[in-house]
């Protein structure tokens, strides 16, 4: 480890935590751990290591024999190839209009996917069967891409979570439209904590074809998965993830985090520890006046609406995101390593600035 | 660390190693004390941090004050997104036939990219401006996609590299035509210890304007970087690095490696062994009977023609790839973890195959 | 011209028309005889004869002296074209949810564009400065496509026009925010006989930088045009015509019809003939109990909710489409030949059908 | 037809010709006729008319029972169509170095279609099952775009003519390894009419999969045919010429040329005279000291080598294209239209530039 007066060492501070994203955090000693012991020797590049083996093993234990895994670099990288590899070149994906591939990936569906969106406005950034059934018309006119895929998002961008039932009966609707449906899961880990439910109860047990599974958001250094729960779902995966720019060479090291993150549970843990902060964080500042809370906290984020005085003069504390200018509603995300030092600290700073002099 | 009795614990012989591939290696440890040091505490993403500011500083020691780095995951991405960011869409990218953007890439530059290649035939993986004319024409006809760079590879894939006079011949050409020129460097560093020039020599210094700066080959967990010399040379950078799926959550872990990498003399240290290992290696073998080298070995890899029976054996010791089914060569690479036991243990291996008892 | 005992004659009734598209007609004598002058001999290929040289004159004689014509094949054509000439890679297009870019094209501005579309839903199927607002924002963000242009289609997909005003107002607004306008004008003459005002009038003179100009539904056999406006707001679209594959080698025969089209007043003939039928249609069938006339008829269309009962037999005798199945909507589209006789013959099958017995 | 005196009338010479390309060339008259007898009346759109209902019986007289056309605008079109529906986003098409998708296409292959090229150079634009070789290698290989099509041009870019046993030996090989044959027939009856045998006999009869049927070279306005002859080789044709841009509204027109080209022997009859114009003109230069014609005349053009100085005084009278620049070949070809008369004048004008007086 570097010695304090090496001019290559730290540059920040190591105990300065705020509010923007799960992302601003770092990586989780275990699965740093889980990376030095993968280093050392040679392995095979491209995905034939010990280390991507062993994966299959540990995804297949949480989502059953017929799971496979591929781990890419980053979410939107998963969710392309996911989506790529479940359609033909004509097809296009009902989503949510508040859906990250839709919002966030800058076109990278449309623009290296070569996919057609079809997103639809939900209240709570929730698809259902009726919402769905807006776009899923039109099969056989050449002139409409075919919709082939309902892409969820679960937990949601808006901290939001579907039922197991909810999510069932969207598949329910699609397979019977012949269409397949794949889940978004950036921070799937957070879902499975908010419902108590094992992962595969709101995926392989429901129907779900493929998932992007989330990684980098619960503790990782970086990796996501496209996880293939049903494999006439897709096609040539493999070469879709090269040819998507998304094959690790030295794949053992994104391989060796996830098996530290699921062969254990770890990634209960970090989800449920960072969904136990929002929850904290959000009774500490409900019934302070002039902060309003927009909806439900099933995850790891509150968002609530607040002046934007208030929100610049936080800001300057604690970093956080603007989720909607026109309205000041504002993100506040809690991580797996946010304490509850933290959101004491911030709530009583939350209703020092809201409340009366 | 994971104890010995961690049941996620290490899985492979970190003593282990071949001759396969420069990524069949590992991390070297001082990239891997960087990023425990850039760990703890939240930081800016995508690449507002500042382990990520610090590259900047680390790539203008090296490349000038008008360099610019955009890190990225891989090598594919690198270079897609290069030149996306330096070609209109309906502009072409001359190379040579072997280029690893023409050959192993699954098509990424054509098919995410949208690019169109226009491959050359070389003798030893390097263009010259002779063999550059002979694609660089149609200016204006709309029929013909507009060559607009020219990509060379430098160590180029077959091992061989360029010298500074040939580059600066190229991009004098190039330029002279209102091309720009591209330099994948997934191997620049191996290039520079075999030239014994600083890597401003053959890039800067001679007019190349955007390169791909490899990491993973030289002792990164993962990482490359986008280096822009030229900033007239690209639009878009950062827009297209997300596009093409290459843009960090996390940077500051792959910022840190390259910070680690470059700011002291590691990248060269690794490079220059990975060299001299080769160099060592085929010194051990060329004059065994049967084994014929197939070109200058200017960086870190042999290429060898065998009796295809004698390569089948070795392999069973040494994983190593051949490179032509038809002719019988196969590829020997060292890296920065090859030691001179390896060396020698490997060619007593080759003349105990090749040679009488 | 074939004699009657040709076989290989007329197959069809050319006294049969209908009300399902104004591209179930055919061609206006004028330009089939206009095709047929431009016959014989040879002229250079790939648009440098002198029909298209004469066609520049036409369309600056309507648009102004900075406009420049590009033929191409059909409306998805002249629309990607126009949109890639005038994005960059990352970014983005904002239309309205009803656009035939994004409901009628098969994904054509994604898949084979590259383009990022945002639509906005519409209640007369035309954006407005606020709708446009919706979208038009994360500008510096290199998560988000970054909204380029704002495409609007005139007369639109629902058969209303903007007026000069309502246009004036949107592209005042884009270009205070950096876009730029595209019109997709398919029935653009169907438009300019609606307002009763020159073609330049809502397109050159309210600030429209890019436009598709539509000849195959106003009596063309097939041709459209892109038609640039404002120079600065692309960059090559010849190059982008050829490789979206919309590059005509006898070219002469497409700029001839236009040339015949637009160089009199066969454009306002053909369309202010069509718009004059489907307001006789309206007049005709406003008034019958249980047709619900849905919104103004301000082009060559007329949208009305039946009963789904009363459509099916209608349509036996008369071909036209089911706009919308959930609601029973249907459209009626009239053309440069249909005549009063087909109206009114059809509106009284119409009341008979609803009619009391 | 237009009066004289009409300002809207013939703005060229019907009786100038020359022999730059069989491009230059107009409409047969009997086409245009068939335009004719197809107008008037309404038609269902797209495809969906009695004209192009027809075309595919007779298509399936010349190509077999399990034929069917999808008409397309160009070549280009029919190109990246067939080549799309022939393959998947992760495969690779080997094709001549001459080959008009990689030479001639504006990377309309790669930057629409997202489709990986593999050139081979070849000595008369014919590819063997030795170059398919080269090329074809690397199944399973996740690097490697696989090559699953090989696309050959009958007759060639270069005045060639594949004979039936070439064909089939291709075709065989491919089929060997899984491959698919795409046969680029923009100037297939040239071809047909050289080997002097039915279209079938090199095509359906050999295994070809799917052909590009030119039209447009061989006196239509505009019109080429994507000719599945496999139906198992292709996937969403309908879906793929929409999304390329390339499905007619009225369809019918394109079509009733088609059957007027090919329900008689037209096709054959401006074949074959536009091949015996060439091989007059072949007679009729190649003895001319200074003429040196550079490979076998088996369709409608010649290529000869000329002193520059010649060709540029030549193309004064007669317009004809240069086609390499370094080694002053140039491209004379002939078109349906073309008399004995202008071969004899050209040819004389030929030899008078460079012959003594």
């Amino acid at each position: 480890m570097p010695s304090p007066t090496d001019p290559r060492a730290r540059l920040h501070d190591p105990e300065a935590r705020g509010f923007a994203s799960d992302n601003y955090a770092g990586i989780h000693p275990e699965i740093l751990e889980a990376i030095a012991a993968a280093n050392g020797g040679h392995q095979v590049s491209y995905g034939a290591d010990v280390y991507s083996a062993r994966l299959q093993e540990v995804f297949r234990e949480h989502f059953g024999s017929g799971a496979s895994a591929y781990p890419v670099f980053n979410g939107t990288g998963a969710n392309v190839v996911a989506l790529q590899a479940m359609t033909e070149r004509w097809d296009a994906v009902i989503c949510a209009e508040s859906a990250h591939i839709h919002v966030d990936e800058c076109g990278a569906p449309e623009k290296v996917g070569g996919l057609k969106l079809l997103p639809v406005p939900t209240p709570l950034g929730k698809l259902t069967p009726e919402l769905v059934g807006l776009q899923a018309w039109g099969y056989g006119d050449q002139h409409r891409a075919q919709p082939k895929v309902v892409s969820i998002t679960q937990s949601t961008e808006l901290g939001t979570c579907y039922t197991v039932e909810e999510i069932a009966a969207i598949t329910e609707h699609a397979h019977e439209r012949g269409m397949l449906v794949h889940l978004d899961g950036a921070r799937i880990a957070n879902a499975a904590a908010s419902l108590d439910v094992p992962l595969r109860a709101f995926t392989t047990d429901v129907g779900v074809d493929v998932l992007s599974f989330g990684g980098t958001k619960n503790g990782l250094m970086l990796g996501e998965c496209v996880v293939v729960l049903n494999p006439s779902a897709v096609r040539g995966v493999e070469f879709l993830r090269k040819s998507a720019m998304q094959l690790a060479s030295k794949m053992r090291f994104v391989s060796a985090q996830f098996d530290a993150l699921l062969s254990g549970d770890l990634w209960l843990r970090n989800a449920g520890h960072a969904n136990a902060m929002a929850r904290r964080l959000e009774a500490a500042v409900r019934d302070i006046p002039g902060v309003s809370v927009q909806r439900p906290v099933q995850a790891n984020s509150v968002f609530v609406v607040l002046p934007p005085a208030a929100t610049e003069r936080l800001q300057k504390q604690y970093p956080f995101y603007v989720w909607d200018e026109q309205t000041g509603e504002v993100r506040w995300m809690t991580s797996f390593d946010t304490t509850e030092q933290d959101i004491d600290a911030f709530a009583a700073a939350v209703a020092a600035e809201m409340g009366p002099a």
